[in-house]
């Protein structure tokens, strides 16, 4: 819909034909031109493309990923040259904020208000919503919730879910990838979405700069249970539906929190987490989240430098997990294939523990 | 207490002379006829030394480990021979119930019933406590929650809390060959004790062969998200509290589950989900518990085999793709560090993908 407005028409062209070349397998015919068109309309926050490559990212087809590194790869080389005289790590132009909170909280709707706050002050804003799919179903768990019909129709904005296909943790294997993509083609801010469901709300922590824990006016057992979560990982914690029928149990869930926060081991050294009281409901104070993101970003550039390096690791080795996992249990006849079976065959029998197989391959692999 | 009370004498010493060494690391020094005396504890069902033969299961310490598998490898060699008359497969002496629901639905006291009134009928019972720690402080969440006062007095019976270690899923690493051991050393039923704390209470699945969901009487939202989880993994749902006061409301619940049970796939084949209206306050309708699960296990004979079988394979792979991170991130100068240090250097200048980098390293593992 917005895809051909204002861009190089050639660029177009050129794109459309690399996603063909994709779908129809060509990826020799796929030449380096028109590597350099698609990173081009990345480049003009093309939403269509945008969204594309985010779908090669995610993609479980190994071709598919190749491009996406290799249209990664273009972009770096770019994004570094474009900014050869200043250092990186002193700017962070884009800033990644992790919004998470229990279902019920009111997310969603304050994201959508998050973003269009920002893009009412002239920025671009993405939005990842990490979808969590059962892992038995592989179905969406949130389903439609996430759809933020505003902000998805402004063009300044890119609205994505991401199922988290199985992966434990709330937070999918290559969402760091999309934040980075999202960060070389311009984006001001990036907002990633979680649910807080049990521990899986510190893996938000693996792909942002600052977490933002949203709490609901609740008490009891609830606020127990989150209040855990909120000192372990919140960077600024917003009470929702401060809204009049509300407004006396955000006040104690307030002073509650800030007690808690008092009490426990500061996350940050030097950082006093801020506890808002917020309404996406009336718009009420949502700009002191932006504003309180940036006095963090101010007083703590090296650990938020320090954290994205930490970050990037973090990935290389949630997808070492994966593919080695993958491929040794593949039955492809790869070089470990035999000592696997044999050592499966035992395991069945009862004749050794898991612990002791593995073992056993272990020792193959790294030839000990 | 117990552990000196009808055993024999010399295997009490040469228990307690191995764990010595243990300690003391002289693993060259422990002789074949201490680890047999240690497995005639272990038959004895003496609790001490289960309880030291568990810790060295959950230990970090590779050592401990391979202690623990080869106390593992005399025992399932000594539990053929004493079968070999009958096919384990048929028979299946122990029987693994998986116990699982959110926090407040009284799963604790429910076990701590089912125990007492397995061990009134003559049975040996071990209770197995997933107590899942947090993954920052690796502290426990439950605390003192799991005691079980009265069955932790009882001679038959053992009751043990496992900590995660942040190993997410809620079923630690080990939790498996802990249910094994229980097994091979003559319990009838072991209990597992997890919370469902979102996705992690499919892997209750992984170490059970019955899994019992209990839901307290809840209603709305709560209830909407219990029931999700309930569909997908139980094998028997148990809606506890069935006191006068939550009559009403726990016979709401039992309508509403019955209907969402009727409306999905049905887990196994030929098996309709019982849902049982229990107190254990009360002590009403627990034993309805033990009584279908042994009419699972006449029934679905065939599926609790399979699923043992892919139990043991899910503990392997577990295992391997722990071992294979902390082995391929250590630094000890084992064959890969070269080319993954390089790899992690690229990646931090952002010259490359995490998905690029870990491909990279994989290839050289597998030598394609």
């Amino acid at each position: 819909m917005f895809s051909t407005l204002g861009f190089n028409q050639e660029d177009v062209t050129n794109s459309h034909s690399f996603f063909r070349l994709v779908r129809q397998k060509k990826y020799h015919e796929i030449s380096d031109s028109l590597y350099q068109s698609v990173v081009n309309q990345l480049e003009s926050k093309d939403r269509v493309t945008i969204s594309r490559v985010v779908t090669l990212i995610e993609s479980l087809n190994l071709e598919h990923r190749r491009r996406a590194d290799k249209i990664f790869e273009i972009l770096f080389k770019r994004y570094k040259e474009k900014n050869l005289n200043h250092s990186l790590d002193q700017d962070l132009p884009t800033f990644r904020i992790g919004i998470c909170g229990a279902p019920g909280s009111g997310k969603s709707s304050l994201i959508e208000k998050i973003g269009m706050s920002l893009i009412n002050e002239g920025m671009k804003v993405a939005v990842l919503a990490i979808d969590p799919s059962s892992a038995k179903t592989g179905g969406s768990i949130l389903g439609d919730k996430t759809r933020m019909e505003y902000l998805s129709r402004e063009v300044n904005a890119f609205v994505r879910p991401s199922p988290t296909k199985g992966y434990l943790g709330g937070v999918s294997l290559n969402t760091n990838e999309i934040v980075t993509l999202c960060e070389h083609v311009g984006f001001d801010a990036v907002l990633i979405e979680t649910v807080g469901v049990g521990q899986s709300e510190i893996e938000i922590d693996t792909v942002s700069d600052f977490v933002v824990y949203v709490v609901p006016p609740a008490s009891g057992d609830e606020l127990q249970a989150s209040k855990k979560g909120v000192m372990e990982i919140a960077d600024c914690v917003v009470i929702n539906k401060f809204d009049s029928e509300y407004e006396k149990s955000c006040r104690v869930v307030k002073h509650q929190i800030l007690g808690g926060l008092h009490l426990s081991r500061p996350k940050v050294d030097g950082w006093r987490v801020p506890v808002e009281l917020v309404s996406a409901h009336r718009e009420y104070n949502i700009d002191s989240i932006w504003r309180n993101a940036m006095r963090f970003k101010e007083n703590h550039k090296d650990i938020i430098t320090q954290k994205r390096g930490e970050q990037l690791l973090h990935g290389l080795w949630a997808y070492m997990g994966d593919m080695l996992l993958k491929r040794l249990k593949s039955e492809s006849g790869h070089i470990y294939a035999d000592i696997i079976a044999q050592n499966e065959k035992r395991l069945i029998k009862q004749e050794i523990t898991p612990n002791a197989a593995a073992s056993n391959i272990m020792s193959h692999i790294f030839k000990d």
